[in-house]
Parts: C-alpha cells; sequence; structure tokens
C-alpha cells in the first residue's frame, strides 16, 4: 500500500557539526536499508530545500507509523502524508 | 529532469454527464500516451478526492508546461509544480 | 485499518429541494449500509456546521478511496483523509 | 456530550531523555485512567506524526477542559476542539 | 453551557431583493425568540461586515446544533463555533 | 463601545514557576479590577486552550489600547481585536 | 476615531457595463460626500488591484458599520477594518 | 510616491529592559525625524497591538528600502509593503 | 523603478473560445507594446500554470497601476505587486 | 533553463556582528561569481525586508540545488522555487 510522504527537515543552525553529521549518517543508513526491502520505493530531493518527496509501500498505516518514526531524523521533521491508491488511468503495473 | 505535480480536478457539478465523460476519455488516452514515452513516470490517485500525484520527467521547464497545458482536463485543473532532483541517499538509479 | 475523514457538504443553494432531499436519501442509505458492514465505524455531525467527523475501517487505501467516491454527495464534498494507526496508550481494543 | 480532540505534541529536541520519559509515563498514566472511566472514549495516533485524534465524552466544556489542561504534556501540546453531535444517519447507539 | 458563534452571511448579489427581505425577516423572528428565552444570550455585529459574534446558552452540542441550523440564512451562513467555560478570573455569575 | 478582544497566552514552558505564579496574580487582580470597573465586560475561557474570549467596553480605541498593554501578561499574549456595534436584532439593552 | 479600512471590489465580470458605471458613479459621489465631511479622512488606491487603503475617523464602531454598509459596492466588497490610535511617537497632530 | 507599511514589533521578552529602552528611544528619534521631513507621512497604532500602520512618501522604492532598513527595530520587525497611488475619487490633494 | 508582478489569470471555462481568443489577441498585443517601450521588461511563464512572472519598468506606482489596469485580461486576473530595488551584490547594470 | 527564487534570511537577532559580516561577505562573493558565470541572471532586493527575488540559469532541476544549497547563507533561509519557461508574448530572446 503506497503513501507519499514529504519531510522537511529543520536542524538547528547552531548544532555541532559532529553531532548533525552523526545524526545524517545514521539517516542514510536506515534509509538505504528501508530502500533495499523496497519500503522506501522512491525517494526524492525537492530542488532548493532541505527537503523530500518519497514514496513509500508499506503494510498499512501502523507499519508507515513505525517506519516514520524510526527514522534518526524524526525529531527535527514536519512529516506530510497522503494515502495514494492505483489510478485508473495508470499503466504502470508498480503504481499500485 | 524530473518534476512532482499534483492535480486536483473541479468539474462544475452540473456539466452534462456526457460531456465529462468525453473529456475523461480523451484525458485517459492522452495521459496513458504519455506514460507509454516514459514521460509521465507515475501517476497515483489520492485516496478520497478527485486528485493524483504524479511524477514527470521531461527535457526542461517548457517541455512540462507544453504537457500539462495540453491536459484535456486542463482548464478545470489546479495544478502544482515541485521540481525535483536526485537525493544523495537513493539507491535507485532512476530517482534521477 | 483506520482513517479519519471529515467531509463538509456544499449544495448550492437554489438546487430543487426534491433533488436534495433525493441525494440525501440516497446518501443515508449508503452510509448505514456501510455501518451495518462494520467499515463506517464511526460517524458524528459536527455542531453547528454541514459537515461530519468519521472513522472508516478499510482494507487499504483503495478500499477507502472506493468507499468516499461511491458516496452519493460527493460530488459537493471536500474531504480530507488522515491515516490513523493504535496509539500505544489505548486500551481499547478496537481502537486499532 | 462528545468532542474530537486534537494534540500536536512538540516537546524541544533538546529536553533531558529521562524528563521526557517521566512525563510521557505520566501522560499515559492519566490517559489510561481517564479511558477505564469512559471520559477517553477513543484515542489513535495519526500515522507518520507525533500527534493524536480523540474523542471525549464529557459532562460539558468546563469538564473538557479541565481535562485537558491536567493533561501532563499540556504546555508542549497545540489542541484544537471540535463540538461533536449525534448524525441523523448514525446506526451506532452509542455516536452519541 | 455557552458557545461562542461568528456567522458570516454571504447572500448572492442577485438575489431579488423581496427573497431576501422576507428571508431576513424571518431571521430576526427567530433571533429574537431565542433571544427572548435566554438561548441567544449575546448578539453583535462587526462593525463594517455582513458579521455576527454571539454567545449562545445551550443544554449541550446537540441543542447548539439544532439551533444553528434552524436559521433562515443558516444556507447562506459560514459558521464557527468557539465551546466556552467559565474562566477562574472572571467575577460575572452568569459568565458561565 | 464595545470590543471582542481573543487572548492567547504563550508563556515558555522553562519560565520558573514562582515567576509565572506571580504575573498570572498580577494579571487576576488586573483583569477583576477592570471588571469591576465595567470596562472588561465578559470573560470566557476557551475550552482545552490557555485563550480567552473577553468583551471590553472602552471609551474609545485609544481606551483600549491602553487597557490591553497594560495586561501583566501582555508580552506573551497574541491578541485579536473585533471592532462590535448593535446588531438589528438585539433585543438586549446592553448589547450595544 | 481612526480606523484603517481595506475594501477589495468583486463585480462579476459579466456585470453590464451600464449597470457597473451607475453603481461606481453613486460610489464616488458617496466617497468624496464623506471626504468632504472629513469622515473619509484619505482614500489611496493599492497599484495593480481594484482595491482601496482608507482611513475613516468616525464617532465610534457603529458609525463606522453606518457608513460602510451604506456604500453602494458594499454588495460587492470584501472589507477589513482595523482599530487605530494615536502613535506615541506621532509628531503629527492630526494622528490622532 | 506613497506607500503603506505595516510593521510588527517582536522583542524577545527576556530582553533586559535597558537595552529595550535604549533601542525603542532611537527608533523613536529617527521615526520622527523622518517625519519632519514629510517622508514618514503618517503614523498610527494598531490598537491592541505592538504594530503600527504608516504611510511613507518616497522618492522611489530604494528610498523606502533605505529608510526602512535603517530602523533601530529593523531586526525584530515583520514589514509589509503596499505600493499606493491616487485613487481617482480622492479629493485630498495631498492623498498621491 | 522596479516591480515584480505576479498574474495569474482565471478565465470562466464556459466563456466562447471565440471571445477568449479575441481578449487573448488584444492582451498580446498590448503586453508587446510594452515590451518594446521597455516598461514590460521581463515577462516569463509560470511552469504548469496559466499565471506568468513579470518585471516592470514604472516611473512611479501610479504608472504601474495604470499598466496593470489596463490590460485586455485585468478583469480575469489575481494581481501580487512586489516593490523592488537594486541589490547591493548585483553586479549587473540594468537590475536597477 | 530558467527558476525565479525567493530567499528570505532569518539571521538570529543575537548573532555576533563579526559571524554575520563574515557570512555576508561570502555570500556576497558567492553570488557575484555566479552572476559573472551567467548562472544567477537576475537579483533583486524586496524594498523594506531581507529577501531577494532571483532568477537563475540553470542546466536542470540538480544544477539548481547544487547552486542553492552552497549558498553561505543557506542554513538561514527560507526559499521558495518557481519553474519558469519562455511565455508565448515575449519578445525579449533570453527570456527563455
Amino acid at each position: 500500500m503506497l503513501f507519499q510522504v514529504e519531510m522537511t527537515v529543520r536542524l538547528p543552525a547552531d548544532m555541532p557539526e559532529a553531532e548533525a553529521a552523526a545524526i545524517k549518517a545514521r539517516e542514510k543508513a536506515y534509509s538505504q536499508d528501508l530502500q533495499r526491502q523496497g519500503i522506501w520505493r522512491h525517494l526524492w530531493r525537492v530542488a532548493g530545500s532541505y527537503r523530500n518527496v518519497s514514496i513509500f509501500d508499506c503494510r498499512d498505516n501502523a507499519h508507515l507509523h513505525e517506519v516514520l518514526t524510526g527514522l534518526p531524523l524524526f525529531p527535527w521533521m514536519e512529516i506530510a502524508v497522503t494515502a495514494l491508491c492505483r489510478h485508473p488511468s495508470s499503466i504502470h503495473e508498480d503504481d499500485r
């Protein structure tokens, strides 16, 4: 089941660089693991912002919640979730 | 080059059904043609609304404009465009 | 899987009363059928408005979409969907 | 008398973990006590956010205010209240 | 139990004057009857707008809904409801 | 001359309790003094929030400004003012 | 007593030109009469819009309401009122 | 050339009083100097807020920018600018 | 003196095609004439919308107002004006 | 390919002046280098604000992202991007 998720990151400008780098490294590893599992199906950067547009493929709402709240950057994120479903005009088999 | 596009359709409730059906049929054909060409890369329905979330792969901004204004439903749509680019954490080759 | 849905109805003030009554009667029958099936789990009126707050229990996003777009009043509704999941502090077994 | 309440929690990212854990533990106990009394009738997590959607059954507005301002997390919450009443199409006896 | 209610009236500019006058006359009678009963406790005009600020004293949310949806101008109104309760610093016995 | 005033208080969560208590005590005394003079005609708490809805009876705009900026909590308040006047349907002599 | 008032005019694009011209002529006469009386103290056009920014000098809120609702264009206007008072740094005697 | 400018001041509540008083004194002197030169043509306080509504008469946009960014309170202000011009119905010679 | 202007066009979907075409033709001629005079310095289409972003070089606010209200499409436009001035980091002589 | 970009800078009011000056100097150098390369085609100051309106000419969305996130002031900026394309009525060859 697919969800569009927009994540905007607001790290405080005075966070020590090493701390920020460590969190971002954990975020990257976490994200790539979920991508390999097919849960985080798409991940794009919004041009000009510290924001991404993502498509998640989760078993249900609870699964999505578990995945998103596990993000190392979650405490500094503003997150918007949109429930998606198959569009009748889509010809792509995996645009479920 | 990728763009996220959100289209919300607002057909007047009193449009004759046959007219609406004809426009939607042309919209579907137009959309599927662009999907087959790889220009309209993803198309999802937003659950509960007459709205979609789409990903377009266009040569440039002008190409995107030409494609969107050519939509048979364009006169009744509200459209929001977000320019995307590759995310450094993405592992998907085609999430350009 | 649960969703909170807010529906605001905007019937044009000049719709003939008989037409409005007929649509509302079909809406009521449709709604009560879904309530009996356990799909439309809760339905409340927002005090002072032609708006409701509802909780739906659907198999997935596609099921929710099918149910909502089937509403006889759908063409005159503004709908907002929020994906819900179980709260760790809930003691109610069916607040899934 | 029913009210829908949406609570969004914004704990500062730099609050000591032990302090946050202590407040959350008190919040959980407070919430479950009210659920057992039938005052906090429903409690759901909004998927992807530190936010909940709740239904309260209170004697009156003053009772609701007393209950909400007593929340251990109240100082860090943004709260939106919607007064509800029975919907004429509802078939659930307890969707008062 | 008290509620603050803001009502904004949007009569179409092309409604025949006689029709508008008839609806407003019924609105006035309806409003004054509720004022005499003590249900519509305060009624003020917002300076410069076709809008009012009102305080209602109702038995419960359902009573408020019944009173507001019975307004002859209801189909042309936008209504915002705020549940009120006694303020600990109030010295007015009837600011319940 | 009447004004509706909405005051939302945002005390920082880390303000020492004694300091907050002292400010609130002065606020209460200030408010009750104005109520006794008939200037602060109504004062209600918004259920579920640290916000009030008030009606002030002032000589003019300057008087209102003097009264509001004198509030001990003024530096932590967000204030919205609405100028009111008598409603032609009001039957209450003092809803001026 | 001074008020800043912003008026935005939204005449329907299909109003017959003669009708629009007649209303605007009455509006102009009404406005200039109030300017001569010193009630409509300032009147500026917002560059690029069918909107004005005005300063009114009225006896009280009721006077302002009477003046604004008497505008021939009132039914097609959106109006925002801001109550003003003398600024402690002003050196202009008539910026009351 | 006239501009309407709205300035909202947000001094941090914990700024030392002496520091705030010094900035405000410089602001007052700066403002009165510009008023004497005829550049800051009107200055009103918005009743109930730390906000003003002003009319500036500047040579051009650059002049306005220079004047506003020179305000001692500029770093703590939110500023909204509206370009004005003469209204065809104005009878005041200096409402340019 | 430069201004950024954003124009959004909302022609009614049921305007006869010939009428729309005639207005657009007049709009194009009007726009190109102003471009040739150097008044309408830049004109870009917003990708995916019937909206443009423009830069005007006018003598003053009144000139800008005259130019914009003369647009054949003005009655169907929503217009936002931003006063610009030279940026201290600009190296372009004509980015006045 | 052109983009309109609006950048609003929010430096904390308590940032040491030397630090702010150093960042701004690097920003200026960075900006002028991009202007010389023809990438940052226009740069204007919004009158009365610490905000600019800019036009960028980039190879694609990724190029724009690289350029914007490299801004020394990026961590304190709010950025809005609008994809532009040639307007059919434009007569300027370089308003691509």
